[in-house]
């Protein structure tokens, strides 16, 4: 089997669900009980937050634990909305973020905030011209991804934290979902960057645990209310071994960091050398300034489900552009705003990479390919 | 050690962490996925949906999973809240349900609902006739819990499913996270009842996992939008194993149902009996229409965490009135809400049983308790 998916979800680490297992066996006390199979389940909790903060560099006070990518990305839309209504009730979103930033917006516009979508090039980065024209007096939140998760493209996140550097009263947040491990975090966690979601299942750890960061002084009003637990940030009994595991899996990754890198962008770059040279391969995410493990690509005329089941004959497991907007059948959103024809846009799936894939998997990826290639012929 | 907690939170019996891990390793692939990982995930989610909707007597389409009892409760307030606003803005809680359920109606408050608080009886029950009284033409929704985490009281579901028989426009939820598996589901999940909500970790599953029963037909706005995972009513990429394991727990709990409710009132009847006879001893929580499993007393003039410190060093683990206050030192609200003076609430504490309790840890909690007693005796 060779697992191409990565960006849909990862398989957990051994080691992590091995942390798992033992905290939810021997540290399964309420961090909120005041006896001392609390205080030592809380110790844990505290020990895993200020791992993730240290290997993030930030401070334990800025990191709140979640249930995922979605949970973050609302938490941070409707809490910053509803924080900061006050003082204005614009918000931009670029046109490319993920439906948990982008249903969030329209769900915040049916609340009487205004929503600005950030049109993206035609290449797949948010336009910084237009970006900057979109900016209010009453702007108060800016949301942009860090990589998207359809074809790579990493957006301008240096660039859009000087645009806003001298707009204090806007909120920057960033969806770093699937950024995490694959590209340097000084890329996206910039001095200027408020809030940024992430999630543990996108980098080894278990599903149903993430994370958000949360600079210091800005206001945040919670999504979950109820018993205080986070700083009152974010009310539930803590699931102490999922956030334990996520903290081993965030320091593994950081340690196969570089090492990570090189090996995925070798295989990206093998892969899309190959395709480029088949005339009816069109490839949507090129090398410099995408992630090195996401490639987009489509075959002339042949609808990405279809490349998706050929390939999956040979237990080579791809995915239409994301798994989310996959079962609907739509169209992948991210090209569609980058102005590709929906027909072209149609045929496109998505190879997701890990550091564990080698270069055995690639060949075999493409002699599949050609095989696959030639029997759809006949429809191009 | 004696772990009389498990109101707070309960150990994950070892088959559901076997569960859990092993739908985590082979089985953990997105169920959003177009390719066979991804079905097969798609097949134990809704396998494990099925399981929990049969052991309710409910439809698969009307189960929903959450990551926790907070999340349910703030889902279900605010997604119904902003579901029917058009209809009303009126929305009455009972004065002792869960800081999820209370605060979530706080925030509705500060969004224009108007929020009327049911109170309760001298000994915990919600006055059904002050309920009535409450209802208006604009109510949108009603929220008492089954069973109260602080003193085990019964709620009067039957009786308030009736008042609202005539009344169909109103929602009604349940939370019955302390009610599950403690006692018959019919007496809390009735015809009449329209959401409820339920959490994982208190039933021997994992922690972070939960569910909402929504009856079929019944409108609910998502909390987490995105992805459009579960019908679209509650996105992020679905927590596979832990949903399995939660099934499975369930299903545990059940199978051990009848024996447990006796297991469970036999020893709390020994214990009542027994506090009941120490003149300075307060007992909050009786035997009929009270959780077999949850008994709440106080020492007089000894703080509640004094005595629960007494019991730690014996290693016997009890609980203030519920964790998630127990740190903020506040006395326990379902005891003020109940006209219990301030200075009695504070030394409140609470036992709260489990199935694999057994005699011999009913006796060693009353030999150590005589001696705590007694120890304390020159305070009162
Ligand atoms: C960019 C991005 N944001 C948010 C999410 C949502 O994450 P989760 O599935 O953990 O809710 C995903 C993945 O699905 C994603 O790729
Ligand atoms: C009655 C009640 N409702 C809701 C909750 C919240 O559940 P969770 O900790 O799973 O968020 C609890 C427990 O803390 C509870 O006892």
């Amino acid at each position: 089997m060779i697992y191409f998916d990565n960006a849909a979800t990862t398989q957990v680490y051994p080691e992590v669900l091995r942390t798992y297992t033992e905290v939810a066996t021997k540290v399964w006390g309420n961090p909120s009980s005041l006896h001392n199979l609390g205080s030592q389940a809380s110790r844990i909790l505290e020990a895993s937050r200020k791992q993730i903060a240290d290997l993030l560099g930030k401070k334990t006070t800025e990191i709140f634990f979640t249930s995922g990518g979605t949970e973050g990305d609302n938490w941070v839309m409707k809490g910053v909305a509803f924080e900061r209504a006050h003082l204005g009730r614009h918000i931009i979103v670029s046109s490319i973020e993920h439906p948990a930033v982008k249903e969030s917006a329209l769900w915040l516009q049916s609340q009487g905030f205004e929503i600005d979508l950030a049109p993206v090039t035609k290449t797949g980065f948010v336009d910084m011209e237009k970006l900057a024209s979109l900016l209010r007096p009453d702007t108060i939140l800016v949301s942009i991804m860090a990589a998207n998760n359809e074809i790579g493209s990493i957006q301008p996140i240096r660039e859009i934290s000087q645009l806003l550097a001298d707009r204090p009263t806007i909120s920057f947040h960033v969806d770093a979902v699937q950024a995490l491990g694959k590209m340097p975090i000084a890329d996206y966690l910039t001095e200027r960057v408020d809030f940024a979601t992430f999630s543990g299942h996108k980098f080894h750890s278990v599903r149903g645990v993430g994370f958000i960061y949360a600079k210091e002084g800005k206001k945040i009003s919670p999504l979950l209310t109820g018993g205080g637990q986070e700083s009152d940030k974010r009310s539930t009994t803590e699931n102490v071994a999922g956030i334990a595991a996520t903290a081993k899996a965030l320091r593994l990754v950081m340690d196969k960091f570089d090492a990570g890198q090189k090996q995925l962008l070798a295989m990206k770059q093998i892969i899309h050398d190959e395709l480029a040279s088949y005339p009816d391969v069109t490839i949507f995410s090129q090398i410099e300034d995408f992630l090195p493990n996401i490639l987009t690509f489509g075959i002339k005329n042949v609808r990405g489900e279809v490349t998706v089941h050929a390939f999956e004959n040979h237990q080579i497991y791809i995915s239409t552009t994301s798994a989310c907007s996959s079962k609907a059948g739509k169209p992948a959103g991210t090209l569609i705003s980058m102005g590709v024809h929906p027909k072209l846009a149609q045929t496109a799936v998505r190879i997701s990479l890990d550091e564990d894939n080698d270069m055995g998997q690639v060949e075999q990826f493409l002699t599949i390919f050609k095989q696959i290639y030639n029997q759809t012929q006949k429809v191009r």
